[in-house]
């Protein structure tokens, strides 16, 4: 028998991220019991991202706007980038609230595990925009991971010959974090980057 | 600042049951890198539903058709009507593949706390399909929950009248079920409804 309607719609659903068959299916009649609240929004949503949503051509960040609205912003500190693995990191970022510069997504990590090499990464358009005079500091804010950290030391080596600050984010104790709860590395990289008080 | 169209789609995402602003960041994230293999069959599976499924007029089950195909395929028992809570359990018993009859879903359980009353549910359609000389029997197949068992017990009552048998389903030991992790309640149904072997 043909598959019907909802039990594809339940399919698909099943395939993203952190979802299966069973909450796929409990979404599905979520949806059809709220047709007009829930559903119809939904739907309408889901349309205009798909159908607007872009990569910024200078900094891929997804936005309706090319440039997107980050980049586009000049209230913003236009001497500094922020060089981050994904669009996830870039948004974890502005909800802080700290970071009020210009980004660069890499779309993802160099990884020998799952052969990302760095002509796969947005690097060649970092390098272009780093020779630019206007930019005087590029802060590399890759996650503390084995892949991160490689792909942050090789960033760092590409940029060694422009003549300007490359920065990391700092290492240590996270904001809330017990220090009998943290593994060595964090307690290490913690002592070794102490400051005065 | 306006809500862009991927802030308003993550927080519709993440209104859906078991999600989150977390997992509906990573989601459309997801789908904003997979647009033609993903993203656009999702969101026509999502418009199909949305347009095309209804409720069955005869057992409120949501498809396509109306009489949905439950209710149409005649190669079905017609003498038989499985009551059951909710789509979701007709689902489970469809996948369980060890019904061939019909259904009626009543859109929820009496319930004193959350004030379901017998009116709010599909009842008096129930009782107008079991008046009809076609049926024999009756399967009330609600949950062993207070809710599910009390509304069992209404409908038993509220079709006492009609000459037909009215079953439920039974109580027992869940198949792979060990005998240690069951609660006191499910064994003293076991023990209660014992069999010859």
């Amino acid at each position: 028998m043909a598959e019907s309607p909802v039990e594809q719609l339940i399919r698909q659903i099943a395939r993203l991220p952190g979802l299966g068959p069973r909450s796929a299916r409990r979404i599905v009649l979520y949806l059809l019991q709220r047709r007009e609240s829930v559903f119809q929004p939904l739907v309408a949503a889901l349309r205009d991202v798909e159908s607007n949503v872009r990569r910024c051509g200078t900094c891929r960040n997804w936005d309706v706007t090319d440039p997107c609205n980050v980049c586009s912003d000049m209230r913003r500190d236009q001497s500094v980038i922020c060089v981050v693995e994904g669009v996830a990191d870039l948004w974890a970022l502005e909800r802080s609230g700290a970071y009020r510069g210009q980004y660069h997504v890499l779309g993802g990590a160099l990884s020998a595990l799952e052969g990302t090499r760095p002509e796969d990464l947005g690097i060649a358009q970092l390098l272009t925009r780093a020779a630019t005079p206007a930019i005087t500091e590029i802060v590399l804010a890759m996650g503390a991971t084995v892949d991160g950290q490689t792909t942050a030391h090789y960033l760092a080596d590409s940029l060694a010959h422009c003549e300007i600050t490359i920065s990391r984010l700092a290492h240590g104790v996270p904001v809330g974090g017990q220090l009998d709860y943290l593994d060595d590395g964090t307690l290490t990289a913690a002592l070794r980057s102490r400051r005065p008080f």
